[in-house]
């Protein structure tokens, strides 16, 4: 059974895409901590960063800092929160290996692991795009 | 003035080391917001991952996953969260690109943004000794 981010690598489960390359699928969070909440996905699935081949765990990790950069450039938060859980008693929901990046900004009082219930598929898009269009 | 996180790469500030390569130091976080709290820096210093060069942000991931693995080894915890904090208002305390590995059990109602207080070192040392000899 795949898992709910392997239905939307292949399309059958729609997202609001940010980047795309050979490894990984970056996407706006549906149900975001904040404003600009996005995840960073290893295409193959694994369940955890235990599980996740080391050049991949790499890959994973360099579209985070090019989405990161993307994110500040275009909502110009005050911070970010990178977050990626393992297990159900770290909070992980999803068992397929995704990092989260989550917007910041002065005294939000925002924790990653809140969230603020599902937001507007529309809004998600713009949001999509506008960073997709600051990726470098 | 180097960081705290320098001085503790250059030894005038003592740490309880887990691991240590050509570019990554993994160490016991002094004040834990779990048994096992450990951070992974970039010897270099560099604010945040924004700032960091993209073979160091990898570099820092494969030891990332590297300590993850012995912790899970040595401590056997349900669960792991990996947190990295960018900017004041996302909780960042030390401006030196680290990653924080916070090991969850079931229940523990922990969270890798709450603190426990201050560790008692010798602790730290036996923790930071079992990892590192669970490290391949």
């Amino acid at each position: 059974m795949a898992s709910i981010f392997s239905r939307i690598v292949t399309g059958e489960i729609p997202s609001a895409k940010v980047y795309e390359d050979e490894h990984t699928l970056a996407f706006m969070d549906i149900n975001p901590a904040s404003r600009g909440h996005t995840l960073i996905i290893c295409k193959e699935e694994y369940p955890g960063l235990l599980d996740v081949p080391p050049r991949l765990v790499e890959a994973v990790a360099r579209t985070t800092q090019r989405v990161a950069r993307a994110i500040m450039t275009t909502l110009q938060p005050d911070g970010l929160n990178i977050v990626q859980n393992n297990g159900a008693a770290a909070g992980q929901v999803v068992f397929h290996y995704h990092i989260h990046i989550v917007p910041r900004w002065k005294g939000d009082q925002v924790s990653p692991f809140s969230r603020q219930g599902k937001a507007d598929p529309q809004e998600l898009q713009e949001l999509a795009t506008m960073i997709g269009n600051n990726m470098h």
